[in-house]
């Protein structure tokens, strides 16, 4: 059954693969601007640091996307879209901070950190709930 | 309930995991050819397209996995994994065309990104339909 | 219907995202032991080492993750669960000797591929079976 609280996980998710899209497009450009050439992944700071953020995003959603369908799923209700919605403007704001320079990825990297941390432990909750029988 | 439509997702989604798993393979068969001893990751032209090929691609399935089976799901059909077997087959051509040179990876690559983006829109749909109570 | 055993793959699934977490933790931490300064991704064997440690998981997992939840639906049952809490361990065995060695990242990359290819092998019959109505 489709319920409201997987659909917004679901929209979630769509926000989170055009955030990915963008980072795509960002290490595209950067190769271009630098003139660096497929495939080297490296020769300028400003390219390996937009590497650096899409590598780090798609390391990230691994945990990320598993964790909201699981909340999604086994707890259920509108609380994992909403710490989903606060990973993806965690992971806007390391972008920006990071492309700025790479001491100032940490606050991004914080808010999405806590928020897979939240998603983690409701389907905990979740499936703990389930697999007692409740 | 398990849909025609969802099995044929499911299979797309098998198809492509065997094709990471060749990609895996790859990179291996490429490290000894060149004799790249690991943890090193550059080396030799040839091993380090192999990488990038299986390193783009890890990135892409992150947005193509996701939109497959949302779109599967919300959107329902066999649209959907007509368009998951389009990525697959865009991903093999690129692997052909990036092997081959840098220079040819770019029709596979094309292909894959339009069946995300019909992947995207068709998630998009039917997410909406669903908020809308339709 | 949330069945015991889509439960259990649940529960295998978190187990995974822990371990990531932890090997992210690893390469933060071996970026700071060798003074790596982000956003450079070589520098020192062992934080190297780290790396590849996290970004084969990452590879592994894109494959991992489908197909357990393709097996934990279309074929059912706890087998599918007790594949992947094999996987887990296998990744275990991974890190553990790939920190110690590279020779020494054979056995648990041995263990993690044959529970990936009896979760591929258990998914492939159950769509088969539901793609003949059976």
């Amino acid at each position: 059954m489709i319920t409201l609280g997987l659909s917004y996980a679901a929209a979630v998710t769509i926000l989170a693969l055009l955030l990915f899209f963008y980072m795509g497009i960002n290490v595209a450009r950067m190769r271009g601007k630098h003139g660096v050439k497929a495939p080297a992944m490296t020769g300028h700071p400003e390219f390996e640091r937009a590497l650096r953020v899409q590598m780090n995003t798609v390391e990230g959603a691994l945990m990320f996307l598993p964790a909201l369908w699981i909340a999604a799923i086994w707890f259920g209700g509108w609380l994992p879209a909403a710490a989903g919605l606060i990973w993806v403007i965690g992971r806007v704001v390391y972008l920006i901070g990071y492309m700025a320079a790479p001491e100032k990825r940490e606050a991004g990297f914080l808010i999405q950190s806590l928020a897979v941390v939240a998603l983690i432990l409701l389907s905990a909750w979740g499936i703990g709930r389930a697999l007692m029988g409740m």
